[in-house]
């Protein structure tokens, strides 16, 4: 049907796109990688959007009001491995196993026990982040003066398992474990849920596509009581960006050994705080704005020809690149050296640019402008006579693509206020 | 002997203030791996300490004027493994290697090709970010129009094999690969390692603990025809925190399969880039900045008595939290309202701050500042009643132990004023 031909269509140009723009590097294993939602290799664009992604996240989580301390926990570890789906995966040096295998003397029998010893004592690699903030709840405590609510923020690598697809993956994942008391457990994970949703759809273009459900009681996690999801809607269908679980007491004291006495808050009733968890995929999450932000627009042109201009409407505070510099007709040395200086400046002020100027390619301002709308650039500025004489220089918006004409002097605060504002809303 | 003596004081005072403080979780096993420069679990100040480091590495790079590019690669990969010391540590499937071992019909000699087979076919992780930047080199050489020189830049996790220790681990890796002309290799060398040095004095307390060095011919990495290693003085000996490596092309030519067609630069004179790497252990630089930033005073008491003073002199744009916020006496509601208020003016400054007025613990002003000196605090604010009345509060420097008395309408500026000066010096 012309609506699974346009869906195809719509996906290929997404992904040539990630390529040709340098958010993913090449390769048809790398991309696909990306498109299932796995951490892939990424290049400049794509690193610095799921930077900003990140820092975004931590921003959001760590001074919301609520109490939230950041952790770093190993991604690898040598610990007994508890019964939820951990110690799947483990770190094997080669040469060991290989010596093993080449003992002559060993029956058949002794060679797989040594081999199973040697994989006992390797160690396991993370699949969440759950773990290390449980195990880290102890000393949080005292951080805290045993009182709750507090969480604990992280972000980091995960390992997922291949199950029959072949081959394992990493996902970069992050993660708030909350802990509260027992009757308020509900609560805060609707409270979650609804600050999750609105930092998803603050920065969306068409904010419906990302919406939640609850997770029906047959689909619910060994330790959950209620779950839910945050989803969004791709063109190949929907996928699950995050979760969040209301998670009771049973993990902790698990890892804590029943150790009710070092669990106990003080609230009076010496109860055990109950978890509520809150993941995401930000692998998926880069994924997910970079599909919603593609738009296609069809406009006719003079001679009744078709032509497509494709334009990637990232939200100003995610967009790897703010602004482009480009040098119109004039004396080339002086208006580099203006250049040089609006780049420094930029630098400085953390505003991310691209050195267009520097490229030595004959390119029309057409061509130039359908490359940096493909990007994602917000503002394109051209550096030309105008500006050695009077210091005015010209700056094409992405979302309007209306040139407007601006003194130097003006431009860092300009750029500045329009990040901040779209920022603060 | 004495100076022995206070040597193992000095590092036992030093690891037990990380653990007390917040900086390292609990537990001989995990402050022994943070002690070898290697990843550990951190606590909440420990991971903004390094987290604020690998900031700063990041701006010093990809801001200093140079064509700095940052990516992202995986931490695992399931490619052919060159000759350069990866590929010993892999990612196994527990599942797989056991449904292997338990396979009865299989002779001996089946069973160990079997499992040769499925090492061959697992994942290895990375032991350094070399690999991934010079994969990345073909489609980074279109960004740059096919000009040199240009460097692609990259922190994340490494794996080191355990060679005898008995476990392998983790190390958070910096990493600039920096691709120019033969001939100005040995230049950008030394271009680099200045630039790193004046890096790593510029936050230190003692700039002198921070020295380099030229590796010796006989210790030369295999392709490596020069290299020159930055070097700390901790209270135990010397240990290396960065290395610059002069590479030549053998690598780049061997991961690409020798096509020079590829490789070739937009120079006239079709040579083949010579690499120069950048890399640096930022485990062991937190644990650097920890080492030199801790300053033990002693002064006499009244009554005679020696006492000790710690104080912990992390440069400003590197401590975990710049400001505490306290109540001193007068009406707790309203004080807290205070509190709350600037709270949210410092976080949406992105100042971190610790809230101390939440704290329902009784202590004293001495206690409190004893153990704000030990955290790194840089200053500490006491909202009291005369803050009530004329909007005056009270602040403490870390450094001086002065206090200052000054009105909260300019408290943030002030903060503000105050790290901009100490990182632009």
């Amino acid at each position: 049907s012309t609506s699974q031909t346009e869906t195809v269509d719509q996906v290929t140009t997404l992904l040539q796109l990630c390529v040709d723009r340098f958010f993913v590097s090449p390769g048809h294993a790398n991309v696909e990688l990306f498109q299932r939602g796995l951490c892939c290799s990424y290049g400049p664009l794509g690193m610095e959007l799921r930077r900003n992604l990140l820092d975004q996240w931590w921003y959001s989580v760590t001074r919301s009001g609520a109490q939230v301390f950041g952790i770093n926990t190993l991604s690898s570890s040598s610990r007994e491995t508890p019964t939820g789906g951990q110690g799947q995966l483990r770190i094997v040096e080669c040469e060991q196993l290989k010596q093993r295998l080449g003992q002559k003397e060993l029956s058949k029998g002794r060679l797989a026990e040594e081999v199973h010893m040697l994989l006992q004592r390797s160690p396991s690699m993370r699949t969440n982040l759950l773990q290390g903030a449980l195990e880290q709840f102890v000393p949080s405590l005292e951080l805290v003066n045993r009182k709750l609510p507090f969480g604990l923020a992280e972000t980091g690598l995960c390992f997922q398992p291949a199950e029959g697809s072949g081959c394992s993956a990493e996902v970069t994942q992050t993660s708030l474990v909350w802990f509260c008391s027992p009757r308020t457990s509900s609560q805060w994970l609707d409270h979650w849920t609804r600050q999750r949703l609105k930092w998803w759809r603050k920065f969306a273009l068409s904010p419906s596509d990302f919406s939640s459900n609850e997770v029906q009681q047959e689909e619910l996690e060994q330790a959950a009581s209620r779950g839910v999801r945050i989803i969004y809607n791709f063109p190949w269908g929907q996928e699950v960006l995050a979760c969040v679980w209301s998670r009771g007491d049973a993990e902790l004291l698990h890892i804590h050994k029943g150790d009710r006495s070092k669990l106990q808050h003080r609230d009076g009733r010496r109860s055990i705080p109950h978890v509520v968890s809150v993941t995401a995929n930000m692998d998926r999450g880069a994924m997910a704005f970079l599909s919603n932000s593609l738009q296609q627009l069809k406009r006719e042109e003079s001679k009744q020809k078709l032509h497509q201009r494709k334009v990637l409407k990232l939200h100003p505070v995610l967009v790897p690149i703010k602004v482009a510099l480009n040098i119109g007709r004039g004396a080339t040395v002086e208006l580099r050296q203006i250049c040089e200086g609006l780049l420094q400046e930029f630098l400085e002020a953390k505003i991310s640019v691209w050195p267009g100027y520097l490229e030595t390619l004959p390119t029309s301002m057409e061509q130039l402008n359908a490359k940096y709308d493909e990007m994602g650039v917000l503002f394109t500025i051209i550096i030309g006579e105008n500006t050695l004489e009077s210091g005015l220089l010209q700056v094409r918006s992405r979302d309007t693509t209306i040139k407007e004409t601006m003194h130097i002097s003006e431009i860092k605060n300009f750029l500045f206020r329009y990040i901040s504002a779209a920022d603060n809303i």
